[in-house]
């Protein structure tokens, strides 16, 4: 693999989490706690599961090796137990892997895994929520416009679009926080989800196991049931979708004629090979690509669900890249997207000029409804329509133009008028839905 | 659209909560809601709700006209307030949609669309359920075989296969009810989501509009975050995919050459038009087909999840056709299997035949676990695999191969060896997992 | 399906090419094809062929029923040769779907509506290649700028954006005619794709068979090979994302800040429900939402590929939909981008107003460039971006700045300098690369 | 990335034409092309391309800073064009990258790595080719069934398997040589597109850079126009999913219950942790894994052709890691696909068993197709479905059950009962069809 996209679709820690070694780590891990639940069931002999767990160390063995093995062999565990029995001194070795079937070892090893990602995703959120929440509060008052299609709308504080973002964020720890507390299952179920080996000790070797490795047990064992998997990672897709947006947004706000927010300069970031005077919003940019990276798996896992009978021959060995790219490219999108806020320079007073772009049609909204009591909705609208087309037709302003228009039809004074351009008749509820955003986000900080 | 795909691609029940029809009401149930609300929020005039209310009902109206006038000006919105209009007598009119955008209404609408479609889906689930936990009931002590990437593996009851299957449904069904109570939010922001006309009163006024339609509400405006609708599209995905698993299981076990379950004949259901003798899987395999389709609209939901600024240009637009169609495909996928499941004829002979094709072999895992303790793990593992050899090579009974195989190592008598093979060694915790999947489905029962 | 639904996601030519009827027409000319082919082969009895052809029309028979039917036997085929076989006349009817199976007759049919729906979009293409072609050349030289990841970038005429919209609708003109000349392939197996009871006269059938449909014959059958199905997929989905391109490029033309384009105002089209100063870029924000379902097909297809043995059970049937509703979809998203472009009011006053903004800045890669021989490259680029910053800070002209910057440089008189800011210098390839265009759209014209 | 995922989505071959050294060398060439295109148009002066082209190799960089800094900056191109200044000696640094953007020396690069990446796959199709055109020829008349939904329906040989997997393959290898002689071109615009900076030179130096690099060159430059790089990636989407069938079949093929093939055991390939008598279709069951990550790949390029205005801000970034990714993944189902069958054992005997396991009515498709000048298709269909039921009910020979019906019926003797069993009647076009398939391959072999 190209190191740029390895670097494009993950994060250093998300890396170390999902390595070789650290894959290695969490399945002796598995075989470990297996060898102590064992030993406390009374079904391997006593003694036998340190000798064990005291070899489960990923320094000890060649990870690579047990990577390229288990490309041959179909799985990995086929080496790694004969070279951790190897390791074992005395009889213990008799006892490695015992009653397990290799999916045992992958399914919880990766569960381990996913705990420890889970936790970075959580620690990555709140640090983008932070920065969400402070633009959120800081520009609660802040002027620029909503933008439906495109097309400039009404008015709305920046501080809204953090918040909104905010909310995002906020959704996402929770949602993240509620799979780590319920979808991190142990595996254990023998060759054929049977536990025939353990004889009547199954299940106390099962929930043994599982707290062992503090994961929940498993009402019964899941080889071919995906769906914990499978919501993990639409959750993930989930977040991407939310990054992509927030990104799409940047670069939108980015664009030279919008010019809203910018980057600081830093480096070669952003910088062109051919252009000396651009910067551009490159951490956005790359926030979109490592998200559809991790949409794109999405479907890759659920069309592997399809697991049939008790092992899949080629659904289930999928997950093993599917699982980790899709942590990788979603930590990237999460982190790309902190990196654009953290630098964010937002320039207020381009914020205030672009408001005022529509030369006040974007009060088209308010100013209507305000005259529907007077002169019903559909001679409302035409009126202020009227108004819009007249003023873009002639040039001359558009609260002119619907002065004229309004005193045709003898309704509002010029100072009635006036006021309903008044800013704060555009504020509604945005300064509530930031306290909100705001609120919602506190309550999933840690104390 | 071609009848045979709209057929296999939703159920007649969910067609009828997706059609124009039923989409236009729901609607129409926002609109009507929004205006009492305002109406108690004293934003309307006294008197108002009532009419507009009244005026709400489908069958008022062309419902495949707003449809086609909505594929015009790009949403529905516009051509349905406008007749609604016409229709609301009075002032009344003047104060229908008041403050409202279109994206209110429309996301508003799918909300009840999903609440009904939720319903459905939790109806059928347990139905399904029950057709499952009969089996795995009645097959506990089936003997059958579990298979691993298509090979025998080790001897299990078929009703855990059931247990399995029914474990999936019961997951599915706490899936969406949890979906259903958390997922259904109002939809409420006017054109930019500051709710800008209601000034002072839009948080009252969303309020009362969720409760209305008993939609929770919103902390704040979401016309482009759409993590809710994403994750209940993803939770169809995953359903989608626990169907396909089943679907795959049904297929294979009624192979020609497996034949342990078959359908009973029916019409032509599972005719051919070339082959008279035959008689095919087909609600497998349609279930099937329809679990590709859900499964397909998952991506395209999410990838549409990066809606620019305060409305998309076409992100939005892109789950007015997908998040129906993923509930159509869901639903026809769970309804195939459920007929699948309920015609099942389980041949209980050709189970056990089936079991004893590989002449015992299939009791290796737990043989050479028990050979452990005398032989240590290699030199057990190695006597079953090379009496399994022997007896590949020459013909023999597995069984006299093994015997020949430990006489020779000297462990175990002919009685000893014989006990290994004793089908209740094999049993695991088989009949505990299938109690855990019953209880388990016991809990989502209604009362 | 809702309406609505169904007007997004293709055109009513198309929906007629793929309507239920026209389905059923078509499988009815494979039988009557196949009839013919027999009877001149001598398989059937003379005199057969046309009393069966004579019954093939869609008008006499129900095609609904047929399409419920399907839905309940799992093929079409059963309901339709019984039907068919009840109103052919005489002792001919024992010799309907003489030999054939379901698949030869569903995929045959299917080949025959392919051709017809590429044919719409061949006149789709030239249709939206002719309005490209228009806007290439009249825009030429009309100034606006090359963005790049939403910056500005160098100088370019509007011409060459048409000119590469043109270039992409020549290609898929292209891609579609060879697909249609080399991948409408008539099927024809017989059960298990032997022809077996046509014994010897299976190859000359099928060369009959494939003749009298103008389709080519295929070498064996592809019952489950599915790679032209899939290829045609993929066309359409690169179709369709070439389209969501140039959507794309039009919605972001139409932002309020940019302007550069928009739309003559006709009816309802791009009103806004509740701002009346409005108008958005529908078609192409909708030409985004039907190239996301077609692009959201082809993994499906794709997916469904893996058709085990001699016919699946699931994966062929996932073509019933995806393969119409891929065609629905792409000639959705050509037609719509071809309303946006045939609409499209160019403000060119803008577009030159637009280029200006950067104040001579998206000079500055000529500029460096026209400076390495005097500078260095180094020297050059610093020199550039040096005087941009400079002019960034202290808000005076650009040029200005580099004028002193080269100045103290001892490089370049002002005239020389005037001159690297001259629009010609920015011109470049541009014409060239529109003429080229130009003429290879030429090529696929008709004559 | 875990080594174990990179060992199962792509071959050494394939990883190491897309490794970070052969990426940085592929961009280099293109570097070192454009300086030799440029000095022979004259634009940079002479001399200054045999500086640069000797400082172009990837072993005098740091590949993996390279891209590390790509990663930060958003671009490699900045990083290596610095990098490879220093490294030119003389004045001739000033004109590395003359008139180039980065897009144009990663597209350039990337197409030349597509080369390689096409190379290999035609050899490996080649191989593959050929030992499925062995076991078309060998098994012609190796009499099996064909099977559809699963269940028996007519006898074939096992040849006419084997050669429809040989036609799919040659399908291939004439697609991907096509795309090869069409889809390979040169990127050259310079920063807009425009190449402003060649000035009049912009197209001579296109063609010379394409002519040095063995490209095609581009009618015009083609930055955000990806038509070419998402038809590639579509053809081994394809290729991916014809892989997925035949690994599919062979999965099937090597049940337990059909045990018609099987592998040679090799090593530990295949092993079970837990099972020592298994051995598992490992290769089969992997490839089905790579081809579900190519299949997925597809549509994230499609999504990411939507490359707005004349760069895109992630779109185009996408494609920097699916490329590799889908051709990586395509190479490894091609791979195992082959391993799988050039290790194939074909057990006839088993075949010929299987082939008998419906008592012959896998005939009944030609038996009741004979019946029908004696009974009328109706009748015969019906005398041969009773037939089947009888045998069925009472458990006597279909034969003796199909005797008495039609003797109930006064049609056909016993003799001619059992001519309409012998297995020449269902023989039909297999044997033609299988030369067809080796013919077809014959015209792709190298002379």
């Amino acid at each position: 693999m190209n190191r740029l996209a390895e670097a494009l679709l993950s994060t250093p820690e998300m890396c170390a989490v999902f390595s070789t070694e650290a894959w290695l780590q969490r399945m002796l891990d598995a075989e470990a706690a297996l060898a102590r639940a064992e030993e406390v069931a009374g079904v391997i002999p006593a003694g036998t599961a340190g000798a064990i767990a005291a070899a489960c160390r990923a320094e000890y063995f060649d990870a690579e090796e047990v990577a390229v093995q288990g490309a041959v062999a179909g799985t990995p565990v086929i080496a790694l137990v004969r070279m951790l029995s190897e390791r074992v001194t005395g009889g213990a070795a008799d006892y490695v892997h015992f009653g397990a079937t290799s999916q045992d070892i992958v399914d919880t090893g990766l569960m381990l895994q996913m705990r420890d990602a889970l936790d970075l995703l959580d620690g990555q959120l709140l640090r983008l929520g932070e920065h969400c929440a402070t633009l959120a509060d800081r520009h609660r008052a802040t002027p620029t416009v909503a933008r439906t299609l495109g097309q400039h709308a009404v008015p709305m504080p920046f501080g809204l679009k953090a918040a909104q973002w905010l909310a995002a964020v906020t959704h996402h720890i929770e949602r993240l926080r509620a799979l780590r507390s319920t979808h991190l299952v142990a595996q254990l179920g023998g060759a054929g989800g049977t536990l025939a080996v353990l004889g009547a000790h199954g299940d106390r070797v099962t929930r043994l196991f599982a707290e062992e490795l503090r994961l929940a047990a498993p009402d019964l064992p899941w080889h071919t049931r995906r769906d914990g998997i499978a919501e993990a990672v639409c959750a993930l897709g989930v977040l991407a979708g939310a990054m992509a947006k927030v990104a799409t947004d940047l670069v939108l706000l980015a664009q030279t004629e919008v010019a809203e927010v910018g980057a600081a300069a830093q480096g070669d970031k952003g910088r062109s090979s051919a252009m000396p005077h651009k910067q551009n919003p490159i951490d956005a940019a790359l926030a979109r690509t490592a998200a559809n990276h991790a949409i794109g798996m999405v479907p890759v896992v659920l069309a592997a669900m399809a697991q049939e009978h008790e092992r899949a021959a080629g659904g289930w060995q999928t997950e093993w890249n599917a699982v980790p790219a899709t942590f990788g490219a979603t930590a990237a999108a999460v982190g790309r997207v902190t990196d654009a806020i953290a630098a964010l320079q937002v320039d207020t007073e381009r914020m205030e000029a672009v408001s005022r772009l529509t030369d006040g049609r974007i009060m088209s909204e308010v100013i209507s409804a305000a005259l529907v009591p007077r002169l019903g909705r559909a001679a409302a609208q035409r009126a202020v329509a009227d108004a819009s087309r007249d003023a873009a037709e002639t040039g001359r302003p558009f609260r002119e133009a619907l002065r004229d228009r309004l005193a045709s039809l003898n309704v509002l004074s010029h100072d009635e008028i006036d006021a309903l351009f008044a800013p704060e008749r555009a504020a509604g509820s945005a300064s509530l839905s930031i306290d909100r955003a705001l609120d919602r986000f506190q309550t999933v900080q840690p104390r």
